[in-house]
């Protein structure tokens, strides 16, 4: 075998490992997810999973950043080339409800089940979850100040209430999704989003706010 | 001993290691609650708390129980001698803030805590839990319809949706007192609650709201 093709094997073995890592932490939760659970699934040996991840918590940061690329690729992506403030706002509220309702993850979203599994676990895995939704939080924050600058949304806004209930909508989403299988919950909070901000949350206000350049 | 002293005896250690097995699921998860951890925590055998519980889905599903009455106690309870309908829909959301603002629970909700942990796990645990949150929430819904009638809150109110929102303020509370330690976040969740429902939700409200007999 040439180092290179031994190179280009081993970095497709550790994504291997974290797609699986990702799905089941999704389902599962973070801390079932042993070197052990994961050289099973994947029919590996103990020490060839933990030659690529040294020990459980870098395993699981590994996890909680390949997670956090998905988030990334299926929900901030989908936002990316939409005019800031309230064009983004919405476009972002819109690709969170999708990536939701298309159960992008098995387990539902990743962070809200990692958060709620890591809140009480000071460490470097929790402060990693608290920081990319801390990010994404600032993010829905600072289009909603662009949007009031822009006499999009009104002038007294309270933009940090507003990511507060946003979130809470996106929260209660996840919630019957998940433990109620509420097949109404996606409509529901695409109504519930629209009445906050003010705006439909549709695809059709996408297109009529994606500017031609 | 006399048989009656053990019988409370064998009562007492039973409610004991719930009590304890409550605090450790609220703050590690249901899943990590095992019968080893609980004999090390408690210092007993692990025959001994064996014995009180056959399997480690019996003691989960007996700590599940046991937050069950504590949630009674501490938030149900407080809206029973208040009048059907608004008063009683307001008197319930204000006694469901401050049970996560005074974090009756160490690790926030702990029906969000095991919801998210088992929401992917069918069987008799994730049963119990969508079972009591759809009891909780049915009981919201049926004030809100007692409003409508009462003329009270608008006829035209969609009382599922006010449900879905008003459970997704709850779970940005505790999702920001928990990961976030967000301690404006009591007064968001009161502020947004008063939005949804029209009316304030301040222990106010509640004495103006009590009907004297």
């Amino acid at each position: 075998m040439s180092p290179r093709r031994s190179v280009a094997e081993s970095r497709q073995t550790r994504s291997d490992i974290l797609a699986s890592g990702v799905r089941l932490a999704s389902s599962e939760g973070l801390e079932g997810l042993t070197i052990g659970r994961l050289a099973t699934v994947l029919n590996m040996s103990k020490s060839g999973v933990l030659g690529h991840f040294g020990s459980k918590e870098d395993l699981q940061l590994a996890v909680v950043d390949a997670a956090a690329d998905i988030f990334t690729k299926e929900v901030a992506d989908k936002a990316r080339g939409v005019d800031p403030g309230l064009p983004k706002l919405l476009a972002m509220c819109r690709a969170w409800v999708s990536y939701l309702e298309r159960r992008v993850f098995p387990g539902g979203c990743f962070f809200t089940a990692a958060a709620s599994e890591f809140d009480d676990r000071p460490g470097r895995v929790r402060n990693a979850v608290a920081g990319l939704t801390t990010v994404w939080n600032r993010d829905l924050y600072r289009q909603t100040r662009t949007a009031m600058a822009a006499g999009d949304l009104p002038s007294d806004t309270d933009a940090d209430q507003l990511v507060f209930e946003v979130t809470g909508v996106v929260l209660a989403l996840n919630n019957a999704l998940q433990l109620h299988r509420d097949t109404t919950a996606p409509t529901r909070a695409r109504r519930a989003l629209s009445r906050l901000i003010g705006h439909p949350i549709t695809a059709l206000t996408l297109l009529l706010s994606l500017r031609v350049a």
